[in-house]
């Protein structure tokens, strides 16, 4: 690592890394607020910070990083989504497990709140030494929240959580987005109603792993039950997923309130990921996810690096302009740009 | 036009353009069969056909281009999509109308069918003088059947079919795919069953302006008003769209055997567009398409020209290896490359 980057703005990126690796918490706070910064000088140290990560990571953290799992959880407003990670998450605590919790909430730039900005919300998760609750950033881009989320679970994982949460409640493209950052993808129902009475967008049935119904106690039992076979009836006809056993999805019920069915769940959720490792399917699929990801920032980098210098940008305007008029097809006119990009390119060349 | 552009290969696009412009349907065969072709020699005459197309259009067809609607059509196999398209395309020629008949079908590049390939599905309304059915090509990617699809929008609308339905199967993303190419969309079902019965892909209800519950007659009749209720039910629990009025997005009821229900359900789609006309919602809409179809033709043709250079696409490939095998984060190594892009570019700036 040079000094340069390591040092830039004042931030000693190796040093900041071996303390995340040490699984200091204020390090790991402090990182990721470097990650979540848009400030280019800020930009510069968390890529110093990121790279000098995985090798610190694997001598102090045991190859910890990588081998823990990766949850995604959605679910309506009031359908219990604290309450349930407060809960599963002590329960796996009490396991021996470290807990990451973190939040996507695209919204938040909009309504200048953040899902998980009341730590109230899981109290006693949030102050327990294995665990780490980390409310949502404001958002900006649906791209640039997918990038700090998943550099926040690089950084996580290094500080040997091996249990991250990644919650969402499901506005826009998020839960796309949360199930392109995990292996598991839970989402969270409540008793009675059909999907539309209950908010669920469609197309998240295709993503889900396990559909949890939760309040599956007292006075609502019964309907949880019914809900959950209802559910069960609607993924059992939906195609299962390459290499996936028999019965996944799954509906299930669970209560946050009384923690039945919680473990019964992450039983579940163990043999699903241990059997996803075991053919493999789990480091292919977080190898498409990361290349993927990388496939679209380098997309999106080249158009920013075009739009920053001012001939090809002086072009690009109008261009578009004239698409967007009718004037000229859309591809006819990009075409042509990246004709003299190209020229550009390889007039050095 | 220069000679070079509009000549090449042998095709003259100003003469090919003027006689599309003309309503010659040979030419407009001709046309859409070259905007289909992925040969470089054909794709440069391709873009002089487009780019000499609208002038011309303008002068022969007395601005129809650009007047007329475009409608997506999407229903999953038995629902009865052609009956309906022979028995709509009709009713709007008898009123006047010219209707072109587009598909898109990405799967049929690995089945080697295609879906429109049988025209005795449709044979009144392909045998039609009004009329023009083009059979799906072969899809290879997904951005390739949609620069195809737009293009072969622009033609048919330059010859002076004011009418255009594009077809598709709902394959992948094709739904959303044909929503982006189009005004309205509208989504053909049959009575009974719930939307897994039907194989309706979650997501759909989302993008559709209107529901057709189809064969509502004889002994159905009765089980496609109930299946219209229901569906009715479920889309007033979906966000109204900006700017669209009470009671959009609808279900109906239709029959393409008996007709019942079209001239209707016509009504309801002129209504519907004439209403996004007035309040400039359509206009803003195409642009937002051909700007959105702009901004993703560019980021990939950056990147592939980008993977064309030697060096560049050298470093590539090792850094995208990286990123999968999870030593490398995705933004990190695709900022990298870029930078060495940025630095390529400013060296002749």
């Amino acid at each position: 690592m040079g000094d340069g980057a390591g040092t830039a703005q004042g931030v000693d990126a190796a040093a900041l890394a071996a303390r995340v690796a040490a699984g200091e918490r204020r390090a790991l706070a402090r990182a990721i607020t470097l990650v979540e910064s848009t400030k280019p000088e800020h930009r510069a140290a968390a890529r110093a910070l990121l790279a000098a990560l995985p090798a610190t990571a694997r001598q102090t953290a045991g190859e910890t990083a990588g081998e823990g799992v990766r949850i995604g959880l959605t679910g309506t407003p009031g359908v219990g989504k604290s309450s349930f990670i407060e809960r599963f998450g002590l329960m796996r605590i009490e396991a021996g497990a470290r807990v990451a919790v973190l939040a996507v909430d695209p919204s938040s730039a909009r309504s200048g709140g953040s899902i998980l900005g009341d730590k109230t919300r899981m109290e006693r998760l949030s102050r327990h030494p294995s665990a780490f609750v980390r409310p949502s950033p404001s958002g900006t881009t649906l791209g640039g929240v997918a990038r700090r989320t998943r550099e926040a679970v690089a950084l996580v994982e290094a500080a040997g959580f091996d249990t991250v949460l990644v919650e969402t409640v499901g506005v826009g493209q998020s839960e796309t987005l949360v199930a392109e950052l995990t292996d598991i993808f839970l989402l969270l129902i409540a008793p009675g109603g059909g999907d539309e009475l209950q908010g669920v967008k469609r197309g998240i049935m295709e993503i889900a792993d396990l559909v949890i119904v939760n309040k599956a106690d007292g006075a609502l039992k019964a309907a949880a039950e019914a809900t959950r076979s209802d559910y069960a009836g609607a993924l059992g006809l939906l195609r299962r997923r390459p290499g996936d056993p028999r019965g996944i999805p799954a509906a299930v019920t669970a209560s946050a309130a009384t923690g039945d069915g919680i473990e019964a769940l992450w039983e579940r959720i163990a043999d699903l990921d241990a059997h996803r490792r075991e053919i493999g399917r789990r480091a292919e699929r977080r190898a498409e996810q990361a290349a993927s990801a990388f496939d679209r920032a380098l997309r999106d980098g080249l158009l920013e690096a075009v739009m920053a210098d001012p001939d090809l940008s002086g072009a690009v305007a109008p261009a578009r302009e004239a698409v967007a008029g009718g004037r000229r097809l859309p591809d006819e006119a990009a075409e042509a740009l990246v004709a003299q990009v190209a020229a550009r390119l390889s007039g050095r060349g």
